[in-house]
């Protein structure tokens, strides 16, 4: 029996998901540092473990393997109060766990990914980006008009998912300013995790 | 206590998971047909049910409503067989979900849209999503080179949300004479499903 491993670049907001997790609920694990820019995800020995070249990717107790954010949180919460008992409130979790990698992910983290990690200008970069972005903070924004959290009235794991490139839009062009409930949920969500609010950030806040 | 309602368009894989997983686990529900190209989701009646605009939405027996097709999937077959027990391959079955959305649909249904509802020429549509999608279904015939289903050995939800567009993709422009492990598990989860090879197909194979 070998401890987890967990294989994630730290300014990767799908893989901070699963090291929030982790300390969340105080279950140990390796943290093996994988920087997606040089490579590393592109090394015949990471790809001998996850074939699909991506980070997260997490080593079992057992030495299997699991991909893929939401999958991965699921599994390392599974039985925890991250993860709510009720069966219509569990889907109503997943229900936004996928809405954020089918409609926020791929604009918001993709667009900052643009501008902070590859330095593309505005002019570089599909318009419809930052339109898709904004809408998918608006559909945030409504969600929270009378909510504390996402589903129930406590944390979750939709929480989690979704605040992980949220609190660092602004490093893709976005304005939380526009979207204050989504702005408060930020610092609520921050504060139940205990984050730090620079961690993952490429430029600190002040 | 009102019976489940289904909210869907006949033609959508999306959909199609969702009336699937009802027919196979013999749960009734009652299938409102709304089409998606007449602006049937952009109705203000159907926008009260789900402000997103998408189908499948489902409305539960106590009135509440789940949108999502996979997280529509988990609710639907909670406690069944399409759900492996084991917390590592339910973890994994969630991996090829997320996966799914993330990386299959966006190409496969996206493309097959472009050409089979909207008639869009081949030189009409980014050449991306054909490359895109030629590499989702080779990562599915890698996983298929030695295993009947995605998790485990048996039909589970992976493979409903798998087979949904993949059984279509012709439609779409790709070959699946080119990923035979990936052709003959398409033949064994539609004969699993007992589907008719020509459901939600705009054009019928012969």
């Amino acid at each position: 029996m070998q401890s987890l491993s967990v294989y994630g670049d730290h300014r990767s907001g799908n893989c901070l998901k699963v090291k929030w997790v982790g300390d969340h609920l105080n279950i140990p694990y390796n943290w093996r540092e994988t920087d997606v820019l040089t490579g590393q995800t592109r090394t015949a020995e990471f790809l001998a473990i996850n074939p699909a070249g991506q980070v997260p990717t997490l080593i079992g107790e057992d030495g299997r393997i699991i991909a893929q954010s939401n999958a991965i949180m699921m599994y390392l919460a599974s039985g925890s109060d991250l993860i709510p008992g009720d069966r219509f409130d569990q889907a109503k979790m997943l229900e936004w766990m996928f809405w954020e990698q089918y409609s926020h992910e791929p604009c918001i983290a993709v667009r900052r990914f643009k501008k902070a990690f590859l330095n593309q200008s505005d002019d570089d970069i599909d318009p419809e980006l930052l339109a898709k972005g904004r809408r998918a903070l608006g559909v945030m924004e409504m969600r929270l008009l009378s909510r504390d959290f996402f589903v129930g009235d406590k944390l979750s794991l939709a929480d989690i998912a979704l605040v992980a490139y949220t609190r660092m839009a602004d490093e893709g062009g976005y304005n939380l300013d526009e979207f204050l409930n989504v702005r408060s949920w930020v610092a609520r969500i921050n504060q139940e995790l205990d984050l730090d609010i620079n961690e993952g950030r490429v430029v600190p806040l002040a």
